[in-house]
Formats: structure tokens, C-alpha cells, sequence
């Protein structure tokens, strides 16, 4: 396993400026993320990587699949664009040759991240998880044409009312073997999956259906905006070395990404912070026999 | 099943106060907290609920089992004391029949709710788990020989690194297996499972192993303070009905309890908040064949 920066730790960083980063620090791979992507320009963040010499451990994201919960003609429209949203996402997916395309799955139908319930809001759960159920036999065939594989993520149930109604490793994984192992595998977030009690067994179960590992800390107490709750390995909970040895297990032979969402790494100087991770990976993720 | 007062949703109200109010609502069951106990009185606690004719629902609470795993003799000192104080709440719960004592186990050794994490911060979550184990082995054929049954409370993942290391419900429920039905029993606290994708398997599972069904509602976006993200019954985002549902296609017949943490609701009449209770229960929470 070797370290890839995923450009949303150092925020501030273009795609350009990311690419030169990781040659700077001496990294192989980067996480890539659309809008970044699409401010770049498409053909040139392509040239970039590749000029570079980089690997793209994964492009995030894709997604937000359940807004077809909501009834009538708005749920028939919002699935279609849901739909034609992530196939963009795939044809960008495989112009970078990206290992994965991360699948962020979305909440309820009608809960928006950060805001007030409204009368529109689903509560039907069990339904939006079908949504994505349904959502991913059209996707997976399209992925699997253009060698892109779609990234399960499950993330924190904190995040299940709006952004991704996927809560579990297992359940992440159950979705993701209905398809061939090439078109869909699931994503092992630390921050996402730290405190769940079958997390071990769930790795294992996964075996080489890891398509990405990620690395981030559990902050406590976590700040007003939980979005922002994960910190520099380390700076929190997490016992780093059992999980990563359970990821090697299982197989994974992919690139370890570090993607940080947390305003004090984005106001520090990105230098720093890579130079900060890289260390601390080697402090406290790293798992040798 | 009836409907129970757990008495932190009208915080304001004494042991007295919120029997009265059971009372005067037609309430059968009230839901006591300890230091509520302790102020007014075990002995006069008891004797109000007696002459009231209430059935005690549950106590709250026993637990934080996990500060064993401290180093050296200050996590000798800090088990013993925390067997110690479970013994006496046992004791409590004897006294006032209570259906069940419900355990808060504890998080991570060190970490302090709502405080900074500091060197002392234990990452052990696999030997926090085993704290909890063996604090139980020792304390349930104590419940046992007094007619105690403890109740094993899974609280959302949130609350993995300073309250419970219980995350869900399948985890409480393999622990409390290990030990005799009528000694360790489960909590199904709405707020707690709403998101588990395995809740329905394993509220199934558990049976008669339901010793308490906590009902309340899950707000988005939560508030600053997590801790007081519970909302009145249909103010969030739980579909309740087929929760109740399986509690009672489980054979759970026991009292459903409304427990509120809520800064709001607390700052409110306590008896417009058990009439809003009231009506909320009736058209979100009971479930009809």
C-alpha cells in the first residue's frame, strides 16, 4: 500500500496544484473530485496526472441516488437526472482511470444536508435504500462497459438522515455482490466505520470488493458542523494500525487515501499538512507485520 | 402496551412532581432517574409510585463499565468503584420494582463527554467492549438474586467514544445472551437504531430479551450539543410504526417510554409536553394491526 492525497485535505490546491504537490512530496497517487475536476477542465486534469506520472487512487463522487423517493413526476425527474449525473461521473471516471468512482448514495428523499426538515421530507428508509438498490443495476452495467468501478461508501449513520443512507460496511457489501467484482466493490472509510462492532468480519467478508481505502481520524468531541468532524490521523479515537492490517487481509493491494474535511487543515499552509501526513501515516496507520 | 413518562422529558419535575403528573394524564407507568431518586428519597420514592398505583418502567441508569481499562491501579480503582456503584443502583432498582435497569456501558477509557481529548484517551475499543463483559459477568446474577433485570442500552455510534461502546442493537443482544433472560435484557431506543439496516433482524432476534422500548425522535440537522438531538415523536425523521410494530411481533409487553433529551422541551410546561406526548404517541407510535 502506498499513500494518495485526496485533493479535498488540501482544499485550497487546484487540481494542478495538487498534482505538483504530490510529485513535491514524493507521493504516487491522488483522489480526485469532480467539481475540481471540471474547474481544471477535464482533458487537461487527464494530462496532468498522467504527465505526472500519478495514479488516481479514486474520483469522488458520485451518487445521491434516492431523490426518486419523492412521489410522483419530482421523483421520476429527480431519478432520471440522479441517473445521468453519475454516468457523467463514470465517462469522467474512466478519462482519468480512476481505480473507483466513490458512491456517495444520498439520504432521505427531501432531507437537505444542514437544513430544516420540511414538509416534503421522506421517512421512508427501507424505500430509499431500494431507490439505491435500483439506481445501481443501471449504473453498474454502464460503469462495467467504460472499466469504471462504483465505490460503495458506507458512511457514519450521523450522515443517514441526508447524505448517504448506506450506514454499514455489511451493508455496503451485500449491495455491492449482486454485481460482478468489477463494476462494483465498496469503500473502507475509517472515520465512517471506526465504532462498528463487525467492522473486522465485514472487512474480511469483503475481501477484494475493497475498491478504496481511506484514512481519517474521529474527532471528540466533534465540532457544530459534524461535516467538519475528522482530523489529521492521530488528532483522534481511532486505533488505526488494527484496521489497515485487516484491509491488507483481505487483500486490498490499492493506494491509502487521506481525505480530511476540517477548517483548521484548510487554513493551514497544504504543504504542512501533506508533510504532516505523510508522517503521521507512517506513525500511526501503517500496519507492518 | 401503554404508554411510560420517562421522567428527563419533563426535567423540571421532581420525583413527586412527575408522579402527580402521570397521574393527572392517566399515565400507568413513569421512567425514574437515579439522582432524581436520590433527591427525593428512595424510600419516599417508593412509596410514591406505590400509591400511585405506577409501575416503575425502567431506572436510569447503571454502567460507564469501561474506566477498567485505565492502566495500572487507577483502572483497578475505577472498576471496583464502578461495580460498586451498579451494585447500589441494583439495589435501587430492587426497591422501586423496576422493570429493568438500563446500562449506559461506558465509551472509551479516559474520554470525557463533551471534553477534549487528552493523553490519557484510550484508543482500546476491542478492550473497552471486554470491560464491559466482565463488569457484566460480575454484576448479573447480582441483578439476578434481586429480581433485576439489567437492560443493555446500544446507543447511536455518535456516542461511541465517551458514552456507550454498545453501537447497536446486535451487539447488545450477543452480549446479554450470554447471561439468563430474566437477568440482561435490551433497550430498542428509537433514537438509537432508527438507521441500523439490521435493526428488524435483530429487534426479531432479541424477543423476549426486549426488556425496555424507548421511544423518541431523531432531529436533522442535530443540534450543537448531539447529545440533545432528540425530538418529539414526529418532529424528526423516524418512521416509528413499523419499529413498534416488530417490538411487538417480538412479544415485547412491556411499557414504551418517551425519553427526550431537548433543550426546547425541557424549557416548556411540563404538562402541555406530556399532553403533546400524549396525542404524538397515539398518531405516530402505536401501530395497529
Amino acid at each position: 500500500m502506498t499513500l494518495s492525497l485526496n485533493q479535498w485535505t488540501t482544499r485550497r490546491w487546484s487540481v494542478a496544484e495538487a498534482v505538483d504537490g504530490c510529485v513535491r512530496h514524493g507521493l504516487e497517487a491522488i483522489g480526485l473530485w469532480r467539481q475540481n475536476v471540471a474547474e481544471q477542465g477535464l482533458a487537461e486534469s487527464v494530462k496532468l496526472v498522467r504527465d505526472a506520472g500519478l495514479r488516481v487512487s479514486s474520483l469522488c463522487r458520485g451518487g445521491f441516488l434516492t431523490a426518486g423517493g419523492l412521489p410522483g413526476d419530482e421523483g421520476r425527474r429527480a431519478f432520471a437526472e440522479a441517473l445521468d449525473d453519475n454516468r457523467r461521473a463514470i465517462d469522467e471516471a474512466a478519462e482519468l482511470e480512476a481505480a473507483c468512482l466513490v458512491m456517495v448514495v444520498g439520504g432521505l428523499p427531501g432531507v437537505q444536508p444542514g437544513e430544516p426538515l420540511t414538509a416534503g421530507a421522506s421517512r421512508d428508509l427501507a424505500g430509499a435504500r431500494e431507490r439505491v438498490a435500483e439506481a445501481l443495476a443501471e449504473l453498474a452495467p454502464y460503469a462495467g462497459e467504460r472499466g469504471v468501478k462504483l465505490a460503495l461508501e458506507p458512511l457514519h449513520p450521523i450522515y443517514c438522515p441526508d447524505r448517504a443512507v448506506l450506514s454499514t460496511l455489511g451493508q455496503a457489501l451485500d449491495l455491492a455482490l449482486a454485481h460482478p467484482e468489477e463494476q462494483v466493490g465498496v469503500v473502507v472509510d475509517t472515520f465512517h466505520v471506526w465504532w462498528d462492532p463487525r467492522v473486522f468480519d465485514d472487512i474480511a467478508r469483503a475481501g477484494r470488493r475493497i475498491a478504496s481505502y481511506q484514512v481519517c481520524d474521529y474527532l471528540h468531541p466533534l465540532p457544530e458542523d459534524v461535516l467538519l468532524g475528522r482530523g489529521m490521523m492521530g488528532d483522534g479515537v481511532i486505533d488505526f494500525k488494527p484496521i489497515t492490517r485487516a484491509v491488507l487481509d483481505a487483500g486490498y493491494t490499492g493506494d491509502v487515501e487521506v481525505e480530511i474535511f476540517n477548517a483548521d487543515i484548510w487554513a493551514a499552509d497544504p504543504d504542512e499538512v501533506v508533510a504532516t501526513m505523510k508522517a503521521r501515516y507512517e506513525d500511526v496507520v501503517v500496519a507492518r507485520p
